[in-house]
């Protein structure tokens, strides 16, 4: 197969950065299956043409049923809103389309596994959208580990923060609301460090969470927005169903220990996706920030000239970059879209799984409700309470 | 005018860029004139038609002088080595197409004032390849300095560090021979930092430079390649006929003092094209490394807290950023292509001039002569004797 | 009382800082009251001689009862190991001696209440040496804060990551023994964390902590030793009786959120120190590895230069600088401490309490203990139940 | 000679950094020659009693030359202004005294030849005041250099930004004018960039140079001050004498590029002594406002993780850090001092001389007054000239 028909539900925030990354991998990466963008799905018919013509899809549907019944689609793109996640994804299945589905994959874990069910039992071939895995300076610290570089890992921290809503005038997006986001900062940005950590250290054994809404009331918004809406104090107030911040420690199944701090009242800080691991023979900064950079501490290193270096990871010797521009020249944020498309056409392409797909999208989610579990009771939860 | 159909010159590093360019502005730029991808343009038919496809141009063409004539292209993309610059560009606003041109503009100053003139009396539109201008934290730092919000500009230095040659065996690619890219690290380097400088500081008064070649010799490359061939120092050696390394201090025609330096053998720097600007009211530092932050200080911020500020320039206020990602997603390298090209295509649909063209261009090429000549004849040389 | 004299209990690092501090006080702040270097007291008459000449005291001890018992001693420098300072604190008491306690003021909470009972009691002065509330940039924190200008606190989270016993061949020094040290890194590191917090954001209402020593025996040391010791591992070992990582989380009673970790498996951290907070007006950062500098974050900055400020902490406008060094020279951890003496003396000269003192390191050690019972018992722990 | 009376002249900043470093020098390196702080010399007698008294020197005088001639004085220390330099040290030499001379050692390139003439016919032994080298990261680029673990130099780039007279008000102190301070920026920080880019490069071949005074008048100050004074607008005007800025690049005898700022103009830089030198087998990188770091580069780490190491220069393999505190504990700008004590103490009883000394003071001055040539005669002006 060397074309993939994509049929995209969704077409906001990460409709327009799925659908760059569709532009830019036959380009870019010629050498994969080429995603064909033929068809993009949404209710506003009005907004869903603007985004049709101006992403440059082939064709366009209102009734994510339509897209899901159409021969000409070989892939199911799903990055509506969380709560709609689910019922797309079955039908999808049904039909037997291989699926792509942003994270959090369901609003609950049990949602999440009947997903993860139907798609292994269509068998298609299923991704979830952990993009950040797809940094170059992500996939470096990665490899690290992986060659045994870093030694035995002690410690993994990690910490999600922004600051878009610390307005107490920001309105009540879908985002704050939680039977359509199904939690706030927790599974928006929460879920990426979980997943970050179980790729990088291993699976968590147990957990212990806190959570706190610091605004509890907010405008209701005239409409459904995305992130840079505004909001009037003086507008009815409606309230905010999700958390604001979600600490949490773990231990993992290796012994290592994990902190993991999600927020969106981090004044200062527009999206500091970042994280550390410590291990016996060497330590990895990264800060999706500065995401081609990653910080490298090797203990083996001559005495008089031990620090962590700062690695620009677009060399040649880096995953992906050598597809794009001489070294030095940095990438942006949405190259971890492409990157992951890449992936996701490369195991359609081979007949395999991509990494990662709905299995860590479960895993993803057993943690994600161990810790609600967790501060809802007050206790650590073991995740193995969650089968 | 709603589009501007494009015939291009040049496939490699920097035709790679524009065609990604041309690619991302209809998608992330709708209101402007859209670019039609209408030709690209090289000699080797079997590179050219790899480039075609994967680039997404519609036709090609192996031989300039037929893109040129084809009466279907409105804008022609000079991104081809230096020497070819002048002769295309000529025959271009000859033919009356519009010239979008790689820096620097011309081998000579002679070369590029004839260039500027046949564009002028032509009456088409022209730009100047000096992509850094678009960075949306110099679009900060200029925007700063117009809004007088640094006051008087006392200090102006700036450095482009890399180390791609530092080995000894890197051969002999053409970017290090006279008759093909007129000089080393001055015209590739040091014409952005001079553009710079210009853009944020003004015209320059005087200067002096000094120059080396530290590697005399080199392997003869099989064929002429890109910047990231490897060689052979056994293999037959040839000149290296262009500067490693210029440096020069300049007087501003305002005053100020500025310092520059452009070497391709500042080893640990992948591609550190940084300046800083020092004024009575405030300061700002980037460095093209981390090209989304500017680092601005200000004299009246409270004296308990004065320091540089890192500002993330991926926030609405920043020019460019609300039509990407969300505030604190950043942007890449080749975004700057794209924001040129933007500039371009409002320049053509407003029927204006775009903002850098050849005036600038020539202006740029006038201080690289400048210096040269300083370096030649070891004395300061006022931009006036250029005329 | 324009003069203090001090006697000292202990020799090695702490000793050697206090006795530094000493030193610098009467040259860089001749207002406040003088130290006058009376007695200091050690066990090994050889190891304090050298001490005492050194670092320039009049006279010395071997036992400090006799310390204690001499009238020329107005002030008792507590510094010896953690499972002393109890005995010391209240002899020292009933002699009517001021004290200076280093932290953590006693093994157990139960202690340092007996020793804060004991203190105001006699009526004496008494402090505890939490010397990083001292450095300017840490001050600044503090004001900023206690002005107002952050506004209303969400977060603090905290780390303080050493590497010193990452190698399973360092020695079982007493710093890795509970009956000496009382605690690892929780009562050595964490303890400064703590007291940050509180002194920050404020009192603590809960905490929940988990624990963990990686290395479970090492090489028996032949001598007690100080922090740089190297090991044998084919000498007998012993067991590590103390933590090496202890991670926590609290809720403020304020409602801020806190985040703490301290270890000493961090590789590459020699000692960072660090903190972050958070309030709805703005944020700052710490890292004593660049202990001069504050990151400061206003959010009513004008929108185009919103970011973290690199203050660097050395103007006259910044607590102590005047009497060092100009502006932007900076100082050392060594100034921590004489600017913690210089409260003491200020504070014995105005006849009043200094700041932080046994209160505070009774306080501190209310939080240890509910975070250890937090991790023996697996619970959340109140700080109300250590009443 | 275990014990070095010494004779200060000069107690201001100067006078108070070297009073704290005969301070420290015993108790911190008993190893060394004791120095003794006989007696301090100043014109004032109050200021000079509480010099004296403050920084514990055991007498005063008010004339220099009663100094010079005392019995019980070994060394003296010239830190007065400039313009007093060279008739104390040469009475001091012909007196038989050992001389420890602030830079710049003396106001012309023949005072300085004059008074190394003297000392050599003296036989004494001297020092200059070059306080930056004896930085441990500064050391460590030193070692690194020697160890040939930079390879062959190409480039040198130093910058010594303040802004300390940024305010057009700022008073007409001793330092902008030139009969006490010999020149401005140039001096007084080029000065110390000249001796490091000796220390770590080698000899300078030839010098272009500019130099400008933005601020051509300002209030005249009642009283000679330090660097904190503050002026007033109103008051009567005398003109700036000194530069307030002086650049020059320089061609060094081994063939590496030299590139060099000075100046009091740079906003926001209380005082950035920084450097950079790239070599084919590294670089290294330094800034004074974070003088415990060094960032090092090697071209034969592993090819994924190249990068600048921040090294934090603390640790036991780091010059004099032994002395001081644990790793990751810094020191601060006053310990550059008390490591070149340490150095003339060490040297004065090996009955050696120290480093760096007159002939690096005279050398300094040669490259300094070929600047100033270059300046005025606006031609390359080769150190050779200055024979």
């Amino acid at each position: 197969m060397e074309q993939v028909r994509v049929g995209m539900v969704g077409y906001k925030f990460m409709g327009k950065a799925h659908s760059n990354a569709y532009r830019a991998t036959p380009m870019f990466f010629p050498n994969t299956a080429k995603p064909v963008m033929q068809a993009i799905c949404g209710r506003d018919p009005q907004g869903l043409e603007q985004a049709r013509s101006q992403f440059g899809w082939l064709s366009s549907e209102t009734d994510w049923r339509n897209l899901v019944a159409r021969d000409d689609i070989d892939l199911i793109d799903i990055n509506a809103p969380s709560d709609a996640h689910k019922e797309i994804a079955l039908a999808a299945a049904a039909a037997g389309k291989h699926i792509f589905c942003e994270k959090p994959l369901a609003l609950t874990l049990e949602d999440s596994r009947e997903m993860l069910a139907a798609a292994e039992e269509a068998g298609i071939t299923h991704m979830v959208g952990f993009n950040y895995r797809f940094a170059p300076a992500v996939k470096l610290a990665k490899k690290l580990i992986e060659e045994g570089r870093l030694g035995k890992i002690y410690h993994f921290r990690a910490w999600f923060l922004q600051d878009w809503i610390i307005d107490p005038s920001f309105p009540l997006v879908w985002r704050l609301q939680k039977e359509i986001a199904g939690s706030g900062s927790h599974g928006d940005l929460g879920a990426h460090l979980i997943d970050l950590g179980r790729h990088l250290v291993g699976e968590f054994a147990e957990v212990i969470g806190m959570s706190e809404t610091f605004v509890k009331q907010r405008p209701l918004p005239s409409a459904m927005t995305g992130l840079s809406a505004k909001g009037d104090l003086n507008a009815p107030l409606g309230d905010v169903t999700v958390d604001d911040a979600t600490l949490f420690m773990t231990r993992f199944a290796n012994g290592a220990l994990g902190s993991f701090e999600a927020t969106r009242f981090a004044t200062g800080h527009r999206c500091t996706n970042a994280f550390e691991i410590n291990g016996s023979k060497g330590s990895v900064k990264f800060d999706f920030e500065r995401l081609n950079e990653l910080q490298v501490y090797f203990t083996d290193d001559a005495e008089d000239v031990q620090g962590f270096r700062r690695v620009l990871a677009t060399d040649a010797a880096h995953a992906y970059m050598d597809a794009w521009w001489p070294a030095g020249h940095t990438i942006g944020y949405e190259h971890t879209f492409t990157h992951e498309v890449v992936e996701l056409m490369d195991a359609i392409k081979e007949g395999r799984q991509p990494v990662p797909n709905f299995v860590d999208g479960v895993k993803c989610q057993e943690v994600l409700e161990a810790v609600e579990r967790s501060v809802a009771e007050r206790r650590w939860v073991s995740i193995s309470e969650m089968a």
